[in-house]
Order: structure tokens, then C-alpha cells, then sequence
């Protein structure tokens, strides 16, 4: 299953995320062969990633949106915990701090972006400027159809510095989100996680998902794709992510760089130490 | 066995690196026992990091120091590995840029320190600037003498924000580097991370084991202390730091925070919203 093509918003043809199913799982519902799949995945992942790191020649920015819920904590728990932290990081937009809002929305965000050689995962990015400033009428009509060419322009800047750029919608339903809802209160664990606001968001569900739709119709690019993956089943969703991701990797084709150096010569070198060890020198 | 006892380096006493062995292992030589205590202490620190993470109130800062091949990049590798990449980074330090260069030492160490919730990795760290250019004089014996002077004091600012820090060196004996450094030219994949340099650093090997020593006694603090890791075996390296970190974690005692709502409150929407949707409201 191809899940790269079958999930992505092809640029130009329009979607409507309220006709693409939350609960899809294209047949992958066996438990232990998905586990097994999300395994292989992983240390495929790791491989790239090693390759992506050494090459220091190109990134990955992996932009993560959903509605609260939505699984983006738990993406990145389940899916992008199996990078190196080493080259991986990983940072979330809150609400801006004054002197980030005294900046252009892209401020931020721009310096968040990966540089070479690194793999960067965006937990909420700069499309909450495109969807709760929406919702909540933050931005004006004129401003807000600026702000999507503004968006593919600064993914195309980045884009041209050698980043490719995969962007997931974690897509639920308006049920789903309740019951998850319901369970974290009925996890204490969990409390910390709560706030009213979960609630009073539920109301503008339908002002989101127009939003959502503008977003992916007007973003997602040849070379910044948008993916919607039906996220109520929650193994599904990973295994989903992790095959784009995977694909995406392989396509950036990262090589181990060529030795910087005369390998003859510092062969020599090597011997020549070897060589004073064994002729006597003490070692420390 | 407490590796965090045994392995510290105790504030006011002086240690030789030259006397502390490179390659004991205090009995843990079953490569299966080893292996399983490492998988279990991974699982404990994700589990403490996530803790951590939600608590939001304190920080930890590893930092990473060793000879070449003397197994930084493997401990984030295997060890540290096992963090999640969200509220964990890694940064490595390298030599200066001519922006950094116009600073203190400290501040692009500081810029990376850890915030509230997060695990940072120093790879290599201020401590360079107390070693390389201590060893290759870049710095005259009177700014040294500050310098230690100063990377406590910034340790104790870090230290009273809540930062917790642990310093590692992992130790290595020259003839394990120059194995190291043999079975990279063995493997083309790892040719290119071999430099000439390399080997024009080995014959400093006495002035770095003097510069360690004088970091390690000037500046193990009982609030940010270093602990020299016998780190020939690289698995018993691994288990030795993440015994280390485990213990340093417990410490913390991070605990998840309280519910910031009235769950009570919470729970009358939430049957608010599941009522809404029994009586009869359609759903999205």
C-alpha cells in the first residue's frame, strides 16, 4: 500500500477533509502485523536519518497538525520517538510569547527551521496562524488570503535550501475527540492535560474544518505536501505516518559522505602510531 | 552496584585520570545481563523524562565530554537514544563561529541550556574551551584560571533555575583510540569521519589528560559533579551512564502536576457534550 500517493493532497484538485474518513484503515487491522511493520519502519528510519545526518547536506521538516486530541503528542511518541535525538529535534508553537507576536508570523517559525543535516518535527506550526486566528477572527479576510501565499513562499525559501517538507493532518472525528476527551478524565494521570478551553474549542468544530480545508487546498505544494491520515484508530495513524515518512527519507537519497581525505596517507599514520606502540613506547 | 557513588568524581578530592582505569567493568562482562539492564533503564527514563516533561518545573543538562573515538556520538547513540525527541536536544558544539568567537565562552553555551520540562545533551561543551585551548594555548594561564572560576559560576546559575547537571567523561586509553581509529579505516562507511587531525591531537594526549584532570577537579561540584567513565567496553560505558542517569533522575523526583481545572466542572461538559451528541445532534 502506497500511503504516500493515497493520503497526500495532490496540488491542484481540492479536498473536502469532512468526505475523507477518520476511521479508515485500509485493511492494516491485524495488531501484531502492523506492530511488526512499525518496527521494521523505525530502524528504517534510524538508518536514514544516520545517513541524512553524516550527509550534512540536506533536512527534513516534519510539520504535525490536528485538532486537540488529535494525536500529535502521541505521534511523535509512538512514530518520531525512534529518532536520534542527535539531529532530531523537536519544538512546539504555543501561544506567542510578545516579542514573537512584535514579528511577522513566520518569525518564529523560520527560526525553528532545520538546518543541514538535521530533522526537525514542528508540534503545531505556522498554519495556526491560517487556523485558530481564523476561527477566532484574529486576522482579517485580505490579511488572511495574503498569509497562504506568504506560507508557500517561506516552505518554497526553505525548499531551496535542500529541506524537504511533509506536513500531516492528524485527522478525527468530532466523537472520537470526546472520547479521548473522556478518557483522560477518567485517567488521573492524565488531568494535567485538561482545560475548559478543549470544550469551548468543540463549539467552532465545523469553522476549523473549513479552515483546515483552505489550508490543505492552498498549501499543499508539489514541495510541500499536505497528507490527511485518518486518525481515530490510533495504531493505524502511526503506521501511516511512518510509511510517508519513510518514502520521504528514500526519496531524499541521503549519501555517506566521501572520506575528506587521503585514506592511503592516513593510513600510514595509523601505522606509524601502531607502529611506535609496539616498538616499546609505553602506553599511558 | 551505585555507579553514581562510585564513578563521581567527590568535590575537594583530587583525582588522576592517569590512575582510574579505562576499561573495568566491575563484574558485568555477560553481554546478555548487560543488554536487558540497559533495555530496562531506557524504559525507566522515558518514563521519568515524560515526567519531567509535564512537570514543567526543572531541567537536566548532560553534558558529553571524551577524547576523540571516545564514544560521544555512541552514548547519544545507545544510551540516549532512548529519550524522546520531543522535550529532549542534543547539541554539538564546534569550533566557534566568528559570531560566537565575539563572545564570552559562556554565551552561545548559555543560549542552548535547558528550559523548564526539557533534557538537553552537550556534545562536547564549554569544558572545550578549558581543554583544546588550554592544550593548544589559546588561552594564557591567568584567563584559565578564570575560566574554572567562571564555568562554576554559570553552573550554579543554571543550578538555581532548576537545572540539574551531570558531566561525563568518558575515558579511554590511547591505544583504545588508535584501535577506534583503525577500525574506521576498515569501514568505508565511517570514512568520513576521519580526519588527519586525528592524529596530530594524539600526540597531545598527555597535555589533555593534564587539562581533564584540572576540569575535573576544579569543577566537580556537588550541584553539577563529573564522573569519569571507564569506557573502553562500550557496552559497559553505556550501562554505566544510564545507571547514572537513571539515579539522577529519581533525584529529581519530577512529579506529574496537579489538575489545573475542576474536574468535577470538566466532567459535567463533558457529559454536556456526550449528551448533546445521544440526544440526537448529527455528527460531523
Amino acid at each position: 500500500m502506497n500511503f504516500y500517493d493515497k493520503l497526500r493532497v495532490k496540488p491542484g484538485r481540492k479536498v473536502d477533509v469532512r468526505e475523507i474518513s477518520t476511521s479508515e484503515t485500509f485493511g492494516w487491522n491485524d495488531r501484531e502485523k502492523l506492530e511488526a511493520r512499525l518496527a521494521e519502519n523505525a530502524k528504517r528510519m534510524l538508518e536514514l536519518q544516520y545517513r541524512i545526518y553524516a550527509e550534512n547536506r540536506q533536512s527534513l521538516l516534519i510539520v504535525l497538525q490536528a485538532m486537540d486530541a488529535g494525536g500529535k503528542d502521541g505521534t511523535i511518541n509512538h512514530v518520531l520517538y525512534a529518532m536520534n535525538p542527535q539531529g532530531c529535534r523537536s519544538h512546539s508553537f504555543k501561544v506567542p510569547t510578545p516579542q514573537e507576536a512584535s514579528h511577522d508570523f513566520l518569525w518564529r517559525i523560520h527560526a525553528a527551521a532545520p538546518g543541514n543535516g538535521e530533522i526537525v518535527i514542528f508540534n503545531r506550526s505556522h498554519y495556526e496562524s491560517v487556523l485558530v486566528e481564523k476561527v477566532h477572527g484574529f486576522v482579517s479576510g485580505k490579511q488572511l488570503e495574503k498569509r497562504y501565499g506568504f506560507i508557500n513562499d517561506f516552505e518554497e525559501i526553505l525548499h531551496s535550501n535542500r529541506t524537504t517538507i511533509v506536513k500531516f493532518f492528524l485527522h478525527i472525528s468530532k466523537d472520537e475527540q470526546l472520547r479521548r476527551f473522556g478518557e483522560r478524565l477518567d485517567d488521573k494521570e492524565k488531568h494535567w492535560k485538561i482545560s475548559e478551553n478543549d470544550y469551548t474549542e468543540r463549539d467552532f468544530w465545523d469553522d476549523y474544518m473549513d479552515a483546515f480545508n483552505l489550508a490543505l487546498n492552498r498549501c499543499s505544494t508539489k514541495h510541500a505536501p499536505w497528507f490527511v491520515i485518518p486518525s481515530d484508530h490510533k495504531s493505524f495513524r502511526n503506521l501511516a505516518v511512518s510509511e510517508i515518512l519513510v518514502e520521504t527519507m528514500e526519496r531524499m537519497a541521503p549519501k555517506l559522505p566521501d572520506a575528506a581525505i587521503d585514506v592511503a596517507h592516513i593510513r600510514k599514520l595509523y601505522y606509524q602510531n601502531a607502529g611506535d606502540k609496539k616498538s616499546g613506547k609505553k602506553k599511558k
